[in-house]
């Protein structure tokens, strides 16, 4: 197995297996970028600035001194292979570069504990899929029919909406409640007010590298080479208010107020050896989006629960990513298939991801059948919805042998609305 | 009246009242911010660099150095005020400055026609809205019910939902026709192909300057302070796309391949003589949506058909910007009110503006009744959507007493879709 001269627990989610991308603020206040393994974060400005990044794609690039992850990710597929390779070379236990330069070191390696982490890319655009059919069932039976809770198009094409990219925030920013007009079902006219049912959605995004040109598109096979890596995504969600403005043009400022995304970028090469079978598709796509060899990734999720009233979070959902009906792949062909060009940076949510049990749905919506069941926790509190002082933590990770390669958290602390 | 030491013709759209925004690429390949004036471009960067915009909240800003306006945009009222009107008095018929430095006005203006203009601003998200009254009833009395063709939400708030940011496109890109799936009413299953409903929908943006902080709100009453200006937009859509794939999130796809901008954004105060009422709202808003004294623009706008067939362009359609039921403060009031963030450069579209009377309405869809009523050019041709080779060219001007304030033109051509 490969070892670096930095010791990594076994539990930590970055292990020289995983060697993810962020961005943290320096003593100076300037942005740098950097990865992590074990307890440190590594910052990449220092060891570009040094020379180190020399492979064929990368020299002279300058990638890792700019303040974010964009134009590294434009550079395309070799270029992240390059610096992945690079960057496990230079932290071998047996290499001496870093190992033995105790000022280097100094420079390079922080613990992580005491920088602040930024976002690391500017987010363009931003796309919400709803490739869940788990969840589209749950939320079609509850709003529609049961017995027929997938619209007609579910199972051709992966249903999705463009979502706002000013709202994404960084894991830890606080959430204000949002305000909003909503129609309860016993008024005649809407009312407005802090939402009342306040929720959040587990989702895994991705962020495309290498884009494509405005009348192209990306073929399905071709698709997972434009995608950087992956987040964790909690897609914050106000149900009241989406269902009274949701009819015809879809969800707007119900999901607009906030979206938290994880820290770090988890590289699809450090997902590689976790792919896994992917729900059979009972339906043959067309062309556009067949996949012959369709595989996903084993990444298990949790959502924990911690109220003011709690000393410790609670676990009220435990899934896993590989439920998605449709593919990265899918997703991406779909996006561009019109001719819609995509950037580096932009972000790609999969919906929330519910698996097939009660306690793997990713939502309270669904968790407390819109909040007709609501949730008990170990405090003794009932929950139907999220109330004001609730933190939601979410995590994700894929398990090797004796190693995990994992996403740590996305957080996020609800306050109460702004008067 | 104000009056240059530029001639102006009195049909101009630039005349010393507008002096609209834009950027263009010089001879050495810089983007330039510039103004227009008659035939002229205003080149900005070179007055800044000869440091004449030297009020107090300008000078040494260096805000017409950058190659796009989003930090001008960001300063606020108060600089967007004082740029005016220090532009105003450098053009100005006896102020010497300009008009007796043949040197300086060789690298200030340039012939218009001579130049290429570029997208000046970086736009960050893009909401597009569905505020005419007369186009949501039109849509909904066909694709649902005629007697109740708005839906109960509709007269309550102004309906809207996130567009593509990557695909806003300036007047004069080509468009390639968008392929994608549909399901025709005849057919079991999804096909897939170019889009045979092509259609444009007749929009205005405005774009905003300073924003508002996550969580934090821009109340009705103050929106238009944050209101840089304006352009012409045009939305292309696919309308057999969106028919198969908008239920339950909305337009996706349908829309994402492409959004046509003017290149001039006009300002606040250039319209501010050209205030008029607003259509009465027959449902009091809530207090957040509440503006006792509502007032829109008169603004004429005009919709041009050109066929390969045609050698002039044939004017399909006539309306006006003064029909729209929600204003731009009720808008931006509603897409703040949730505590979304806005930010300098982000689009507002008003959605497809449709007049009183059936040659005011803003989109094949409504022009043609879904297709079903094809117009007859003046070469014979009949049109249902738009064919390979159409090119639509939309304009609008405010008329005041002798001068007009113009948008110019936002025009787009298709061209087959890609193999």
């Amino acid at each position: 197995m490969l070892k670096s001269f930095i010791e990594v627990d076994a539990d930590s989610h970055f292990p020289i297996q995983n060697l993810p991308y962020g961005a943290y603020e320096t003593e100076q206040g300037e942005i740098h970028l950097c990865s992590a393994i074990g307890e440190y974060i590594i910052d990449l400005f220092a060891l570009d600035e040094e020379g180190l990044f020399d492979g064929p794609v990368l020299n002279n690039q300058y990638a890792f001194q700019d303040s974010t992850l964009n134009y590294f990710m434009s550079l395309g597929k070799s270029a992240w292979t390059e610096a992945r390779e690079t960057l496990q070379s230079l932290l071998y236990a047996n290499n001496e570069t870093l190992r033995d330069d105790a000022l280097l070191r100094q420079r390079v390696f922080k613990k992580r504990d005491d920088v602040r982490l930024v976002m690391p890319v500017q987010i363009g655009d931003y796309t919400d899929f709803y490739s869940s059919e788990q969840h589209a069932r749950n939320v079609g039976s509850m709003f529609r029919d049961p017995d027929n809770a997938l619209l007609p198009n579910w199972k051709h094409l992966p249903v999705g909406y463009h979502g706002r990219a000013s709202s994404i925030v960084l894991s830890g920013t606080d959430i204000h409640r949002p305000k909003g007009q909503t129609k309860p079902d016993n008024t005649d006219q809407p009312i407005f007010g802090p939402s009342q049912k306040l929720d959040f959605e587990l989702e895994m995004g991705f962020l495309t590298g290498s884009g494509n040109k405005l009348g192209h598109n990306i073929p399905v096979q071709e698709a997972e080479d434009h995608i950087f890596g992956l987040v964790l995504v909690n897609d914050w969600s106000a149900r009241d208010i989406q269902k009274w403005e949701y009819q015809p043009l879809g969800p707007f400022l119900a999901k607009s107020w906030a979206t938290s995304v994880s820290p770090w970028i988890i590289t699809m090469e450090a997902l590689e050896p976790f792919r896994t079978v992917c729900p059979q598709q009972d339906h043959k796509p067309l062309d556009y989006l067949n996949q012959p060899d369709r595989t996903t990734f084993d990444i298990q999720l949790d959502v924990f629960l911690k109220t003011e009233n709690q000393s410790k979070p609670h676990r009220i959902c435990s899934t896993n990513f590989k439920h998605l009906y449709w593919t990265m792949a899918q997703q991406l062909a779909h996006q561009t298939v019109s001719g819609c060009n995509v950037k580096p940076g932009d972000l790609y949510a999969s919906g929330t991801i519910s698996g097939p049990e009660a306690d793997s749905y990713g939502s309270m919506l669904e968790l407390t059948r819109n909040g007709t069941h609501p949730l008990t926790l170990p405090s003794g509190e009932g929950r139907s919805f999220l109330e004001d002082g609730d933190e939601v933590i979410m995590s994700g990770f894929a398990q090797g042998e004796g190693f995990k390669v994992g996403f740590g958290e996305v957080t996020g602390k609800i306050l109460p609305a702004i008067k």
